[in-house]
């Protein structure tokens, strides 16, 4: 995690930038002048976990894809009365056909399209990828794709982690970052911003904290919704997923933060109510949330926008003794109506030992002292957070959190920590790729739960991943609610086949299918988890969204291939678990 | 308002209980032994307003139903072996055809439902009433009502003010206040109740605030979800409406506080999930809500409570000198980010008007200094609320919204006129009844705006107003938001006769329709403003109400009659105005 040199041995760390048009180009994270590997510890750790030894980090396990793509073997199916009719739609130079363009919105960023990239496996690719700039161009590519039955796809900020984008049958796929990403309006009486969904959330977020010179605000704003995907996330992502940022317990998931959506459909233009409340039928905006592209493509979202006031941030972390107490203490924290904090992390035993290793807290004095005052390893727990909002609220949060804490027999940490998380909280995907380079694969899944479920779903998946031969499975909560929270697992292994660490992943979301947990709280279904979707939801529940499917897209043109399991076969489907009544 | 004589003349408002079995039994609100009527002031402004004179309330207008309910001309037209049917499910007493009991749930609370059943205008009746016991039983009744296409009504509270509950088509009517009211189960953990959905505000608010004694818990809860209505209203009909309660601006509407749902559809058994945010689809808890009785029957909610801590209470009041700066002032206060109040109600300048005579304000020094201070009458605007929440919270929300309202120039009025509104907060109804004995009808009307047409709405929706004759019309925001209010109407008027006053109300929400305003924030829709709803919903956004429909009740038997517009014909429907892009 530093440019410090490690005592004695370097492994062959990749720091040279991919060559652009390569593969590498595509399946590694973001900035290509960045690179980020472990610190000592943690390759100590993954070298005694995973019975590595130096020698395994001599080279790299594979060919790293620094080759120019090129896909001799799959040539676009598109026949040339569609690629005109598209060209007149957004212009000729806007619609492409290259093996490049192609292959780069393919794949998203799950471990298994990681790998397939790294493989050059070649599942999925789109006869031809379009370039929209404006909505009418995309209502009029919906409704062509539509007519024809070409199966239309989106690529947004192509980090979805559940196989969302993938073109699995080919066709047409809107890459949106070139040009739908423009800011339509800013209104800051109602603090909302209107923009097309391709935006990203740096630039969004730029032009918010910028919006005195932008827009000629009054005021500096923030969007806040930061996922840890941010810098490479759309705003359109984030609405079809409903998506939550790392700051959502105080500003909401995606799904709170939403006024208003725009989608091309099939069927036409949809536009949902703008009001923050109303008593008209069902709830629009929450029915087109979380439909991934299979009732239209979202073009224009409204934002709620907040106050950016970074001056009332309050840091804060504690150590608790252990996962049961520091639960109790999480939900009081919730529950008792001091307002909510920003971010709110809670960590379990397993990711507590590991980040005092990454955050060199292992080395201070600070250690011997956690052994002596009872806070024992791989039984302590890690809180880390900071509040936003108002001055005084801000205070009040804090404070709270700080009379809870302590009343639940928390060691107050140093901001340090807190510090140390935030530095990381974007750049954690390059360090995934560094690591992949030898084979070891990180990857995360996540649910959501009710604080009661708690203990016996961290139990259940836990167990489940501890029998899965070289795993380190972290977990933490870092969306909390007054009734749950989401419980986020990282696992990290030894592995490098795709169809291997397909199955692997498949058993830890049985066994969070099993444990009663809902299957995603931010992260969605996609084609990945779409399996695991009825049998969650309930069959007539279920039924629901296909009536919604069969509403707006009957030829079932829109994201085809299984996404949200709108087309999937009965045996292609898990039913794991059967629905019980809450109580 | 008071029990104090008026000087000189005194009306004959009635003051004794209506007979059981009677006509005014059914119309009249709540406690037969409550009465209320207007103080002096009030009496005074109503005879100039309307051009009254002592006179005219030297006797009823009319007959005051005193006479026992008798329909002759009304048999129930159910046929034998449906009756013994429906026996079976429930039980032999729990199902009757008496003309009493069908009578009392034929309508609900809007002027238009009191003026008809004032005059023994029979327009609805349901053939038969049976009062459900448990969730198999309402099933049974739903799949069989379905099986034989009969048509299927709930009556919950009865406070409906928009015919939701109204039997047009006849058939079957569910009375869910004898029998489907019991608590289910008490989750302290999770902070969670589960009720049968006929449960009443002041059942559900007691058990909470009861918690220790009833379900052994540490602390004393509660709903946090108080309408006008409340004393005569059920969870289920505030879930199925998306009712929000007077503490809306902390606590959230309904559509905020429930977890879960349980309804009986045609198709069987819909259960949504229960965690508090998920990223699995469409959110199926905001798909069912909204729907009015049209899918199903909305069986047992599992909601969100809160801890009871008046203790932590801050009242406030304060005096603005105009709308403008008031409403300029209640933005802020809810985009400062400093937490919200509980109660936040801002009343514009002619309900300030009234609300100063109605609490005697007027009266005391505080009239004059007002005056003198340039808060003129007809201008000024009164505030006032108070807070929830924990106490540094609580204090801290006071705090601010003091701070702000100093700034915009507002002054502190004292704690009196907040305690005198929450004297009267549940018991308006009652002053409403005792009005009509004399031909003086009150009624309301509200919608949901953005801060940015709040001033455009106010102002359209009052012109239409005051161009009809006679009327009163005061406006309040009270459920308030970061992004924009809610605009609730009240307006008095001297009518009688029920097809003139649907005339005039339809003249009213026209005027909201036109002014791009959503056409309820709270009331919902049910069969008297469904007209509308296609209209301001937009036809294609609309089709997935009816694709919904489609799915859960083919065969149209639930609720059918116009709720929200599913079985209207194209005829019976308006448009009165283009959705424009929100910006």
């Amino acid at each position: 995690m530093s440019n410090k040199p490690y005592k004695g041995f370097e492994p062959k760390w990749l720091l040279t930038p991919a060559p652009a048009g390569s593969y590498r180009s595509i399946f590694r994270w973001g900035d290509p002048e960045f690179f980020k590997y472990p610190k000592e510890s943690l390759y100590k750790m993954m070298k005694e976990t995973f019975q590595m030894t130096d020698e395994d980090f001599r080279d790299y396990t594979d060919d790293i894809g620094f080759d120019q793509v090129a896909l001799p073997n799959h040539p676009s199916r598109i026949a040339p009365e569609h690629l005109e009719a598209l060209k007149r739609i957004v212009g000729e130079e806007f619609v492409t056909t290259g093996d490049y363009e192609r292959l780069s919105v393919a794949y998203g960023c799950t471990g298994y399209d990681l790998l397939r990239l790294r493989h050059k496996q070649i599942d999925s690719l789109p006869d031809v990828v379009v370039y929209p700039d404006t909505t009418e161009q995309v209502e009029e590519l919906v409704l062509y794709a539509s007519q024809h039955k070409l199966p239309l796809y989106v690529y947004g900020g192509g980090s979805s982690v559940t196989r969302g984008v993938e073109p699995t049958k080919g066709g047409i796929s809107l890459d949106m970052r070139k040009r739908f990403n423009k800011i339509l309006s800013f209104n800051e009486v109602d603090q909302t911003i209107t923009v097309q969904a391709g935006l990203s959330g740096p630039m969004l977020e730029e032009a918010l904290q910028d919006a005195p010179h932008r827009f000629g605000a009054k005021r500096q704003y923030t969007c806040g919704h930061f996922p840890q995907s941010f810098e490479y996330s759309s705003v359109g992502g984030w609405v079809v997923t409903r998506g939550a940022g790392q700051n959502s317990t105080y500003y909401g998931t995606i799904a709170d933060i939403v006024l208003s959506q725009k989608y091309a459909t099939p069927i036409g233009r949809i536009v949902t109510p703008h009001y923050p409340r109303e008593a008209t039928g069902p709830d629009l905006n929450q029915i087109m949330m979380g439909s991934e592209g299979t009732f239209g493509v979202l073009t224009e979202v409204t934002l709620k926008v907040f106050r950016w006031q970074p001056e009332n941030r309050k840091r804060f972390s504690y150590m608790f003794r252990d996962w049961e107490t520091a639960m109790a203490a999480a939900r009081e924290m919730m529950q008792c109506e001091c307002g909510y904090s920003s971010v709110f992390r809670l960590s379990d035993p397993e990711e507590t030992h590991l980040m005092l290793k990454l955050y060199n807290v292992d080395e201070t004095p600070l250690a011997p002292l956690l052994d002596k005052l009872g806070y024992k390893d791989m039984e302590r727990c890690m809180f880390l957070g900071f509040t936003d909002g108002e001055k005084g609220f801000s205070q009040n949060v804090a404070r709270n959190i700080h009379r809870i804490a302590r009343r639940f027999g928390a060691m107050p940490m140093t901001g340090y920590v807190t510090r140390s998380w935030e530095k990381g909280r974007f750049n954690d995907p390059y360090l995934r790729d560094t690591l992949m380079d030898f084979s070891v694969i990180t990857d995360t899944l996540e649910c959501s739960v009710n604080w009661s479920n708690m203990a016996q779903v961290h139990r259940d998946v836990r167990a489940v991943c501890h029998a899965l031969p070289n795993t380190i499975v972290t977990t933490h909560m870092s969306h909390c609610y007054p009734q749950g929270a989401n419980l986020y697992f990282i696992f990290i292994t030894r592995m490098n086949d795709a169809a291997e660490f397909k199955r692997y992943h498949t058993t830890i979301l049985d066994a969070i299918q099993r444990s009663g947990a809902a299957i995603s709280h931010h992260h969605g279904i996609g084609k990945m988890f779409a399996p695991w979707l009825e049998g969650y939801i309930g069959e007539k529940e279920y039924g629901v969204f296909r009536a919604l499917k069969d509403y707006f897209d009957p030829d079932y043109t829109m994201n085809p291939g299984g996404t949200i399991g709108l087309d999937l076969k009965p045996e292609e489907k898990k039913r794991l678990n059967e629905r019980k009544d809450y109580r």
